[in-house]
């Protein structure tokens, strides 16, 4: 197979639960991960279009769960499940699903716009 | 911090021993890992320069140890220890390690030039 045109790079870091930081994969990105790929799969994307990778610690946990889309050089955040489908369809029109693209002060966490909570535990 | 000028992704997908197909892990990709994100420290590029981050399967297995070099949108193939420094410097530079770099033809097994032996296990 080719290089696909796009890599999502899906954060999975977990921490210990009660960190209070809390971590991509405490907020459920594993299983977002494993959406985006079976999406990808379903519409016959994930061989030549797009392919849907975990990652380590991207560093903007406070916006977690994270994705690095690339080469287009942006990253989505505070992504849920319930965002999967637009983000399959944003792939296939060629768009991104702006509401979720990380604006620079994202990456800062004294800046950032507030984030998911992390789960209590 | 802002988000990094640079980011690797290092595939460290691990199979089982003895898997003739191999994985990076088995051809010392965590190791790779590692050492490029304690030289991208040293040389104090981790804040804004570059991330060496972990990934799962890139899907090129057969030139493995690969590292996808993002936002630039190529890949790095066959990459051992001893290439680290290397990688490093041409980041510093504002280049690349053409050597390294996969070509199409890499990225299809049945046309892929030699690469690394799988370990026997």
């Amino acid at each position: 197979m080719p290089q696909r045109k796009h890599y999502l790079f899906v954060c999975v870091n977990r921490r210990p639960d009660g960190v209070p930081k809390g971590s991509c994969a405490a907020r459920g990105a594993v299983e977002i991960h494993g959406a985006l790929k079976a999406a990808l799969a379903e519409h016959k994307l994930a061989k030549v279009e797009a392919r849907a990778c975990t990652a380590s610690c991207l560093d903007v946990c406070w916006v977690g769960p994270t994705i690095a889309v690339e080469p287009d050089g942006f990253f989505y955040g505070r992504v849920t499940m319930a965002d999967v489908p637009e983000i399959v369809q944003a792939l296939r029109d060629g768009a991104r699903v702006e509401r979720l693209v990380l604006p620079p002060e994202d990456f800062d966490e004294a800046t950032a716009h507030p984030g998911i909570p992390a789960p209590q535990g």
